[in-house]
């Protein structure tokens, strides 16, 4: 008999027959001989919902209001499936963030997890019943308030539950069957990976891949949380997501591995694409000490989040350099604001905005200890036709920025390059969303 | 400064637009200087809605997590309403059940209050906040859950806050403008009470007048809350009800009552009508002890409330008699099943159904003192030719129930006939429920 920890999102608790489909796979997993705890979203489109409802009736909206509006939307998703779960015949019992013991600080709509102390839980279990808890949403003990965790708040959460209750393996469900190479809609030949190390899971997120919350991953990495992402609407494995010295758990991989078989450790474990960056270049930067810092500090004082960076070579006859970088789409215009404010005091010459780019991603801990992983990249970039605008690496990735029309080809043709593509296309579910 | 306890009804924070309503009625009695703590009901038809969610992922809901359910109604209004004040410029804190220290017994569904422990709500307000808290729940110490009060729950939340604050006054808002005389859409020429005692308004509510809900007017009474129901809808004085000793607030009673103006009591304080009853004759009973005994068993046993009941004279040839009674239209069913199994047992003839009975009551302090009260109402009746088919009374209260098709006249008649026709017609506002 082992813990699991279910994780299910918005889209598989959408409407009063996904919540009993959802309720039946728990109640397998009981059926199996197996403790559940269950961590679930807000129904569908129900936050958003909410979130109009506050627009209607404040321009800004109270932060700690707002929290306790929007932690009505798991309460309902998870007292429906408490009650669908009971009338199979199983004892299933909800539990809000404060009754499961989810302690955050007091940082309204972005908390972190500060403690968790799943007292409720482990006697709900120790009874026999199923526990729900309600994702999202977690209680400052100071101020004795509802919390909610910010974006991704449900993934941590069961993450956390994990962690806390040491469980077996921590399931994240979704729409999609896993971790794929890469987009499957981008790269029809993507394949999905049996297991992807929690590193490379984790610059797989940063750079684009949706299938998990980077924040999870991480806390998933740092507590040893053995994480399984996978689909609610097919029973097949889904992608194993190791931490380190974790290995795969007995019996997964599944049937096409066997027992014991060696498996050679691939290069890269996937393409990662994301089309919600843009670029701002400041050009004729005086090219003297400091200038550099004093961009990106008012930058950062804007409260834009810089990506990519990159410096052109002084033109020596002028003594003037363009500086370029990246950054979230949404935080372009009071980067910009900020720039423009200050442009007298830095003296540079102008400012480009460009939001037609695209960002392409080579991830693999194969990098390591391979060389020539980039210049495969760039060699098949090269003979395809597209440019590189930026470059940027770390130790498990390279990331490239192309034109945003080139981006998709630019997946294939890498993919394909280093040897990732499968058999037959990959299927893709009709819902996209999380 | 005095406190003021306001409880709002879902029509009255249906949308955005009611609750900005609310938001503003609220802020203006800040703005007078005065201390608020409201007790808000879940939106509009938020409350079906979840009920319809709940019996399409279960039959019979597990009580535990339908209260967790319909719990959410108010979370989401209380903070809405919190946010709309909020931007007014106005602190304002929202509180679950269980934050405001509503302790309740375990009964999910129809949880019994049984302390006040609103220690949070204190503070908030010597920090000057106003204070929202959720309608209609509360929470267990021992099971540690969150449970509803049912039926008119709000009302007795906002009551029962008012006790344990120590309140100056409870305001309940609706849609209506107070307490009648009569339905104002059964007899136009009803007029709204000033005031109104306890007692009374229990007699009115437990006949049939739905302003407002008899488990709260017994609260109030016993706690000796001073209740003031009046419309969300407009700013004119609505009726107190006076608990036993209360008088009414100096300046209150509207404009046309001078100050110390003595008022002589009436009567007879109104005229309740109710269409909701049927009433089941059981024909054919042995006249012998204890049968009547024998009858009200069965239909306690089947869980249906037995209201008004008449026994016929036996007649002397065949020993046999016939007992009728009233009862909720919706609980005829099961207790004519329940009588229906025991009619061998109990050895009547027959059981006959009827339900287009309305029944029709008096209600007025005054009937303790004064003596012809009931031959006013039978002289009314018969004038009219109106057919008395039940009898009933209790101190100050008589009930009779005449044919439903007649009861609109009943009571236009009877309202006349006790001089409590206004002079102009009453106003009655669109919305007609709570």
């Amino acid at each position: 008999m082992a813990l699991f920890v279910q994780k299910y999102g918005g889209s598989s608790v959408a409407d009063a027959e996904s919540i009993k489909r959802v309720a039946k796979r728990i109640v397998d997993t009981r059926r199996a001989g197996h403790d559940v705890v269950v961590a679930v979203s807000a129904m569908g489109d129900t936050t958003d919902e909410l979130l109009d409802l506050a627009a209607q009736v404040a321009p800004i909206p109270a932060p700690r209001e707002l929290d306790m509006l929007l932690s009505s939307g798991e309460r309902i998703s998870m007292a429906l499936l408490a009650m669908a779960i009971h009338s199979m015949g199983f004892e299933a019992r909800s539990f809000t963030g404060s009754q499961a013991g989810m302690i955050t600080d007091a940082t309204h709509g972005a908390a972190r997890i500060v403690d968790v102390t799943p007292v409720r839980l482990r006697e709900a279990l120790d009874e026999g019943a199923i526990v729900i808890v309600a994702g999202f949403q977690g209680f400052n003990r100071d101020t004795r308030d509802i919390t909610t965790l910010g974006r991704g708040g449900s993934d941590t959460t069961a993450v956390a539950l994990a962690a806390a209750l040491d469980a077996d393996v921590c399931e994240i469900y979704s729409d999609v069957d896993g971790i794929f190479t890469a987009d499957p809609r981008v790269v029809p030949r993507a394949q999905k990976l049996t297991h992807v190390s929690s590193e490379e899971m984790l610059e797989l997120a940063a750079n684009g891949a949706k299938v998990l919350y980077i924040r999870a991953v991480e806390y998933a990495r740092r507590h040893g949380v053995l994480i399984h992402a996978r689909s609610t609407f097919s029973s097949g494995e889904g992608t194993w997501v190791l931490g380190h010295g974790m290995t795969l758990p007995a019996g997964a991989g599944g049937p096409t591995v066997a027992e014991g078989e060696e498996m050679e450790e691939p290069i890269v474990a996937g393409v990662a694409t994301d089309l919600s960056q843009a670029k701002i270049t400041v050009t004729g930067v005086p090219d003297v000490p400091g200038k550099a810092a004093e961009i990106f500090k008012i930058v950062a004082k804007s409260g834009a989040n810089v990506d990519m960076i990159v410096q052109n070579v002084s033109a020596a006859s002028t003594g003037r350099t363009d500086i370029s970088f990246t950054l979230p789409k949404e935080d372009a215009a009071i980067a910009l604001r900020a720039l423009a404010g200050e442009q007298s005091d830095v003296g540079f010459e102008n400012l480009v905005h460009d939001d037609q780019i695209g960002k392409l991603s080579v991830v693999g801990a194969g990098m390591r200890t391979h060389s020539g992983v980039s210049a495969t990249l760039f060699e098949a970039l090269s003979v395809s036709g597209i440019n590189i605008e930026m470059i940027s690496t770390s130790e498990i990735r390279i990331s490239v920025v192309v034109r945003g029309d080139d981006l998709a080809e630019a997946a294939r043709v890498v993919h394909t390059a280093y040897g990732l593509d499968g058999d037959a296309e990959a299927v893709v579910h009709a819902g996209s969303g999380r």
